[in-house]
């Protein structure tokens, strides 16, 4: 199949490198072949959509038969779907479209399609998007929101209708299944007529593709919006409130998928205003959707001022609470404990609760990963996560076994990706940023997926062209395209941690340039301690880190036995969480021999290379690409380059002002002053809003 | 005498390591030995000065007596000296002083009194100040004038005295006997009667040291400051003008030296504005200076915005009047024929004309070598202009013997330097620009000193302590500090010609940065082509440089021959000037068998990474350097490891544009944008006046 897959396309228009603008994504058009779909009797759009994208995308034995069959099998879960030579079985029609995807990808990737099960991971595949009523998008660095815009907000274009057709069908290939319109700090407007109605018109778009709509809501919304004195949980008029501001939801999205709430955290008011608990606010929401089928997804991302420790904080809030939530309350805990660094450890929490349902929030927008300029490939981070251990029920507890229903039951399991998407012609800013939110929709659905083949399916999918695909040309687009910018993506997260970040520092980066770029001596007057760089690196004359050992913060205690004692002994805890765990002398001895200054400022150096690495990479890579695609991306990785020299010069002078050490000769000399660093970093206090 | 001049200071104070600001310059105090000192049987100033400085300076064996002699002798030149082991003789008191100079010096750098004659190569070393009246220095670096201030401009007090006395001191002790006190870009109210008075106090300050004072004078003066109608070098009204203004000088300053003028040249006044000559402007003033020993030193920096090649003009203006000035008038030309970039073939001008007396100016400030940033030390390319062979009377006819009288006689000899002090603690801006200051006076005085000696004797002057004085730890800081630091010196200023402006590349600096970091692009409309870098480089697709061929603008035919052919053709023109005087291909073939574009592309990166190696060089030097120092070398090495990165980037990435060929992988990939680049280098039409 796969040698008539490549003469066909050679038959058809030589696409060739003509420029492309990335708005295709991995879906890029391809020639199609004549094949025959069978539908289930019934009709709807979408079955529709999946004769369509079958239609339109067929790479296989030209004049076949696909059927598209609905059919109760036990062994196929939520979503999932069985491919057979025949054609796709489900128990849903999303089934059978993901089938669909499932199998077009295949034929277009070169690879037989496998016959047999694919079951999702998790049984709810979030987008959340930080796009507020006004058209902005928080942590967005791909131009404005799709879904709100500041003029004439309400009224629908047949431009927004398209925009949103396409998002939905880009997330539908990669089986993600809801979205969260808007930002966690989110405006009492969304729930207003107005706004429900633009609501609607968008649901009616992402329907035909699977996507659930969801909302987040501002919970003092009865007061903001309703008028009433209290936003009180447990005050029979706010419950009464939010009942018919469900129902009007209902009436007009029937298959509303729920709330996403921030209550309670970073001054967004909850349930603690009115001396009630996490569990009080979630549980009366939960309750007024419970008889539409809805969710409540609750964030954990909470912490105050005055703790001394802030990544213990979610924690010792949610503990407590283990079995006080509805059964349709999922709680969304971050990735990692403190806010979507470089490099986390996991958050303790998922391997905490026991009685409560526990779903990841990963960000797929590069907040702390070079916004849309550094390339950062995620998929390694988040495979990272999933795949790291709790000890919850013993070894083989990992992070994504307990959240999706395999450690303990829960009645639903969910996973969530801060959208990097915004208005930007090729969606996501920086080209390989596509690669993100692909790589998110496929862990979702499989947590067991490997971030290499990942990577190699998307460059697959985004960057082969039907000249490459004679046999010889195949095989050198593989070993000059392929392979190299495989690797290039696989090394660039680590990368960035180095140049930024290494060795489990972690909050570092500049609060004026809204966390791109270094900031380790940010602490302007008066600004609370736990959103400065100090109070996270901790450096002084004594060493460098935060203690957080059973003699310091006690955080190690969060996690179960043997990691808690593994990681209480800087001699037993990974180097890559060393200084998030420990405050150590700056001549500590390293594994490696090194001390913990030279090792420092080795990866320092280290990341500054492997950049300029990528930048080679990427320039042998010109005759496989696009010239427009090709120029961005060479572009973004100068810009990256100096990034990195930045950050290693930034962060070693000023750690250099306590080690008193020399910079190893090995390391490539400061090309900046520490003072025309923080001169250019602007001391004027503007902390940023963090979600 | 060695050994007890080392014991002798390891019996003072240990003045170790402690923190220095530089003010000392070359001239670091030490504890001195009894000496006696006989001087001629007349009493001056000069000859007190002497004295002081044996006594407070004499290393040598105590209680010797040491005689300064006046004495006719016809092998001592101008202000020459003998020295023998009873001391100093000499035909004039500034050639006592200039020997005990140099007695003090070897005494202090280890070495023993050559015993023999030593005759400066030039008669006049002057230093040409570049400073306004409002206390401003145009192309300063180190701060406001030493000699002019804003505020109560004419009050001299005691600190200016001291300052001026410091100064003059300096300039002494490397045979500089001259300076002109303000810029050739000359206000007329230098020559007003409040002026002149602080003029009278600042000879009077620098008179003791054997420093004659001259003015910049505007040629226009007779009518913005006499009221005349004309400045008309013929008219008697003028001519009597001049006379009158003259005689008012050396009623204050007896020993006046004359003037420096600038005319018909960048938009300022001059005998051309009146039909005139250079030669009948030039004239009239000696005829005015003359009866009171007055010398004219009259610019050939000259070139109207019209011409093809604005390397030709001076040449072009000049020859035709050579033998038209009178004696007393030295043409003062710039090294390169076009403007003190940091490579230029030397002025054709210096082996053309033969009937006219001819100086060398060179320029100390380093306007295009890094300001007070970069570290430059200029010895090496003043060696190379003054070493370079005219062939004016056949070989061996080198720039030095062009214009010191050797090949032709000429009534005056004379050299200048385009000061680089300012009223910065340390005088230079840069510790290390003090080099320069001390390296254009060693070469004044003799033309064939070589630069690697130059900066051995600087560099122990400067940095050399006592405690580096045992034998043993002098050898110490023989091997650790002085060769490396020399070795980083003599390489300092290839660098800047390799990241900024290799093979022959020149005038492509920014022009917003007043000629800090690059500009090749800046061309805005309207303004005069010859102050773009474009007319300068060429670039385009069929290559680049600037033909200067006899196919081209014929700028080699004002060479002499065997160098008008050697540099016509591109197989034999040297590396270092083939894009100065050719127009080549992006893939000629260069001696090293690399393109040309290759070729370009290794000599920016290798300037980058030469001055991450002078920051290697540097970083390990800490041990023998003062903190103060140290600290502030570091941080100059590190801005211009940046300003050499952006000089090879935007370089790169502009030509780039044209050769359409790759970087090649050797080379660091860029970390900036070229887009980056042009936005920092503000587009906005701000032409710096170029003196």
């Amino acid at each position: 199949m796969k040698k008539l897959f490549l003469a066909v396309l050679m038959l058809g228009p030589a696409v060739g490198l003509r420029a492309e603008d990335g708005h295709q994504l991995w879906l890029r058009p391809h020639v199609s072949v004549p094949v025959t779909v069978v539908l289930p009797a019934r009709t709807s759009a979408l079955l529709a959509t999946a004769r369509q994208e079958l239609q339109q995308g067929w790479q296989g034995p030209a004049g076949a038969t696909i059927t598209l069959s609905l059919k109760k099998d036990k062994a196929i879960k939520y979503d999932g779907f069985r491919l057979s030579a025949q054609g796709v079985q489900a128990s849903t029609e999303r089934g059978l479209l993901y089938g669909v995807f499932e199998l077009l990808r295949r034929q277009q990737i070169g690879q037989a399609p496998e016959a047999g099960l694919s079951n999702p991971s998790y049984e709810h595949r979030l987008l959340n998007h930080w796009d507020n009523p006004d058209g902005s998008v928080e942590r967005g660095y791909a131009g404005k929101s799709i879904f709100w815009r500041k003029d004439s907000a309400l009224v629908v274009t047949r431009r927004d209708q398209t925009l949103w057709q396409q998002y939905a069908r880009a997330n539908a290939s990669v089986g993600i299944n809801g979205s969260v319109l808007n930002n966690v700090n989110a405006s009492p407007v969304i729930l207003s007529a107005g706004y429900l109605g633009r609501v609607k018109a968008i649901a009616d778009a992402l329907r035909p593709y699977g996507v659930k709509t969801y909302l987040s809501v501002k919970f003092s919304s009865p007061v903001l919006l309703g008028g009433l004195k209290t936003a009180d949980p447990l005050d029979p008029a706010v419950v009464k409130w939010w009942q018919g501001k469900v129902k009007e939801i209902y009436q007009q999205v029937p298959d509303f998928g729920g709330f996403l709430v921030k209550a309670s955290s970073e001054g967004q008011p909850g349930p603690q205003d009115y001396g009630r608990t996490h569990a009080d606010g979630a549980n009366m929401l939960a309750d007024a959707v419970r008889p539409y089928g809805g969710l409540v997804m609750w964030r954990a991302f909470v912490y105050s001022p005055s703790d001394k420790d802030r990544a213990k904080q979610a924690y010792n809030e949610f503990v407590p609470l283990d079995g006080k939530f509805r059964d349709n309350v999922i709680i969304q805990v971050k990735n990692g404990p403190v806010d979507f660094q470089p490099r986390e450890p996991f958050s303790p929490l998922f391997g905490a609760l026991k009685k409560t349902a526990v779903m990841p929030e990963f960000q797929i927008t590069q907040e702390y990963l070079g916004h849309a300029i550094d390339l950062a490939y995620l998929a390694p981070m988040w495979e990272e996560c999933l795949q790291s251990d709790t000890y919850q029920a013993g070894p083989g507890s990992t992070v994504a076994r307990c959240t999706n229903g395999s450690v303990y039951r829960q009645a639903h399991s969910a996973m969530a990706g801060v959208s990097n998407v915004g208005l930007d012609r090729n969606w996501t800013g920086h080209d390989f940023a596509q690669a993100n939110w692909y790589a998110f929709g496929r862990l979702a659905w499989n947590s067991s997926a490997k971030s290499a083949q990942i990577a190699e399916e998307w460059l697959k999918l985004t960057f082969q062209n039907a000249a490459d695909a004679t046999p010889a040309a195949e095989a050198e687009w593989n070993a000059k395209f392929l392979t190299p910018v495989a690797q290039l993506m696989l090394a660039s997260r680590e990368a960035i941690v180095d140049y930024s970040m290494p060795l489990g520092l972690h909050h570092i980066m500049s609060a004026t340039y809204h966390h791109y770029g270094p900031g380790p001596w940010w602490a302007p007057s008066g600004m609370r301690a736990d959103w400065t760089p100090p109070y996270y690196h901790q450096a002084a004359a004594n060493g460098v880190g935060f203690d957080r050992t059973r003699t310091g913060s006690d955080a190690v205690s969060q996690y179960h036995e043997p990691l808690a004692s593994q990681l209480n002994d800087p001699a037993t805890c990974p180097d890559e969480y060393l200084l998030w765990f420990h405050h150590l002398p700056w001549t500590f001895r390293m594994k490696s021999g090194r001390t913990l200054w030279d090792e420092l400022a080795l990866h320092y150096d280290h990341g500054v290379q492997q950049v300029r690495q990528f930048q080679r990479t990427w320039d042998r890579a010109q005759p496989y690409v696009d010239a427009e695609r090709f120029a961005a991306v060479q572009n973004k990785l100068r810009t990256q380059s100096g990034n990195a020299v930045m950050w290693k010069d930034a962060c070693l002078l000023y750690f250099q002002q306590f080690s008193r050490l020399p910079i190893p000769a090995a390391v490539e000399p400061p090309m900046h002053t520490l003072e025309a660093l923080i001169k250019y970093d602007t001391p004027a206090p503007r902390p940023a809003r963090q979600p």
